[in-house]
């Protein structure tokens, strides 16, 4: 790719092989309203007014508030303009036209970048949910029979999922010490984070139909970062038999830039060898492991580098299973991962895990010690992949911090 | 109430005692979009246009495509538009100009009559509770541990909510047969009905707050019928750890008319004396016991005739549990009851509880037994509640048939 008229550094975040879609404003006073950017190096470009000034045939779906109309327009209108933006990025006789449509990425506020329609959480991790099988069930196989054989998953709550840097209060519910023979009410004791690769859908399907494993491009917009905060005391008090509720549905934090699946060519890998080997739906022919290496922070301390190569079900698997009974999908569809751990125990998504529930606390270098969130910590994370030509695609950052309960 | 200057036969389904709220258009051919009426007698009155007629204050917000502005605009504004459409219904004077906005009920096509936000299904019927614990878990107590402490729920998929009258495609998947070593895939087997009463929430409320069972009257709208069509076999497969997912999320539907709270005042009963006592956060001043008697029909046949007072949770402690942990409320968030389910078995209200997993079939009046649903099959939900001095609400309907397998 040529050099762009925009001053790039080689480890600049966002080079032109990411080029991530937001939505922003510059903050109080900004009566323009929100809008979509595109972030490159240490700028945001105003996507509209760019495609407007440069004649784009898609200038109308980019003047709008948020990028609700560019995911329902499909992956040949997705592929077009990711071209559009890297000619203009890279056309010197464009820069007078378009410099002024960029401002400065510290002076943006960011917002959620689309409606969400549902959300779905999966548990692709074998690590995680054995970690989590051995600790909730331990007196049982740390898989349920049915792990291996399909992608599980459930539905949680869209209207609670916000963007990074909303503080999250700490919920309060019932919880059932085992020592305590009714349930006690209060402010969750157990606070944890998830760290998770979330997924939005662009293209819809619908009702009675499927999209197979190999449909997942056509259907998938492009992927950020997520942090399905989890209370584990109420998690584990209300889970049996339908599932966790209250327990996630207090907050979930996505990351403000998304990332479109045209960028992540490079960091596409085999997924781990699946056996038994799934049922005919789930096969591909397309490997779609994704070799993204996560961070996770607590109060700047990196507690853990989760590897999302390593993820048993990939996305597109959850996709075709998530459709395999004929649920439609929706533009502003989200799914997730699930959490994100690896084999080694620095490489655990989840403080349940990460101190095997409250068990072994981790220390910290500034000398204490947590085993969960503690009013006041700010949780941050971010992930890399690799980019062509020996560069780095960044995600941004998913960050929260913890609010004491009302 | 004075009589109305239509013609309103005692026994008519809708009398001036509902005026329940739907989204109609007249069908093929129209082109002026849906629009909100309300059912009375045989008619359906074009609710914003006679809020035009009558200068209306609120009529901006109720000449829309459907509900979600009145929704949003909250109590007062309900308890106002229901009162001014009572008034203009038996005021005579007001004949000449609101009968031009009166179309025949049968000619109309009804839609999903609000955008609907995230969904919640609870699991509130003591009765059905047990019954499927025997059924799913019988070497375990049937009710665990945590259900008469709070009233158990979990997020179900809000883009696969239907109105009534839509066609329901049998769901594909997963099924594990106890004999088989392995699941085998195909369509599904054991397909049923859930019968349920289901509340949508007009006024938002913030997230980290929470609403008290005694904001019920305040943030709910209105009530109307569900069918939580359900796989079984899908379900008992994929259902451990994380809950109910493809099982359900195939199809959902709901009836076209939303009944208004205010039209239950006297349906209100105690619910069931509840043991132990809730905490704190799930005991209310005022009961919210509704007295509605659901029936089930089987391609006209009435299988079965469920109680909802006899529900173990309100619906105003269902809505305080999804908010204790500070969830927000969205208008046009749904959330159903959960099967309901009596203490006799003709008021079981799923085929898993009446015919007892498919051991015990049903024998229909026409000679053929059924277990779960066939291709072909209809069902058909209706209600109705006590009304004022001796009259009844009705509910219309929630109908659906069952297509092949795609």
């Amino acid at each position: 790719m040529p050099d762009s008229w925009i001053d790039l550094p080689q480890d600049t975040e966002f080079g032109l092989a990411t080029l991530p879609y937001g939505v922003y404003d510059t903050g109080p006073g900004d009566d323009r309203g929100t809008r979509i950017g595109v972030a490159v190096g240490s700028h945001v470009l105003d996507l509209g007014a760019a495609a407007l000034t440069a004649g784009s045939p898609h200038a109308d779906l980019l003047r709008t508030p948020n990028l609700d109309a560019l995911l329902a327009a499909g992956r040949p209108v997705w592929d077009r303009v990711r071209a559009d933006l890297a000619d203009w990025l890279t056309d010197p006789a464009r820069e007078e036209a378009l410099r002024p449509h960029l401002v400065d990425r510290a002076s943006v506020r960011l917002h959620l970048p689309f409606t969400v329609a549902d959300y779905v959480d999966f548990y692709a991790s074998e690590h995680h949910a054995t970690n989590v099988g051995r600790i909730f069930r331990p007196d049982q196989e740390p898989l349920t029979p049915n792990w291996k054989h399909l992608p599980i998953g459930y539905h949680g709550r869209s209207g609670t999922i916000v963007v990074s840097g909303t503080d999250i209060v700490r919920p309060t519910g019932q919880r059932k010490p085992p020592t305590e023979p009714s349930p006690v009410f209060g402010p969750s004791v157990r606070l944890d984070i998830e760290a998770e690769v979330g997924f939005v859908v662009g293209t819809p399907s619908p009702m009675g139909g499927r999209v197979g494993v190999d449909g997942f491009a056509d259907h998938v917009f492009g992927v950020f970062l997520l942090n399905d905060w989890s209370s584990r005391d109420l998690q584990a008090w209300e889970y049996v038999p339908l599932g966790p509720f209250l327990g996630k549905s207090f907050a979930t934090s996505v990351s403000p830039w998304v990332v479109p699946l045209a960028a992540l060519e490079a960091a596409r890998v085999e997924q781990p060898a699946q056996d038994p080997e799934p049922l005919p739906y789930l096969r591909g022919t397309q490997p779609w492991g994704l070799d993204l290496r996560l961070e996770v922070r607590l109060n700047g301390h990196v507690v853990s580098r989760p590897p999302f190569s390593q993820m048993y079900w990939t996305a597109a698997q959850q996709l075709a299973h998530m459709t395999v009974n004929g649920a439609s999908l929706r533009t502003g569809d989200v799914y997730a991962s699930g959490t994100v751990s690896g084999p080694e125990v620095g490489q655990r998504g989840c403080f349940l895990e990460l101190t095997w529930s409250g068990k072994e606390p981790l220390r910290l270098p500034d000398g204490t010690e947590r085993t969960f969130l503690e009013d006041g910590d700010e949780v941050t994370i971010t992930a890399t992949a690799p980019g062509p030509d020996g560069t780095l695609v960044h995600f941004g950052e998913v960050s929260g911090r913890i609010l004491p309960a009302v």
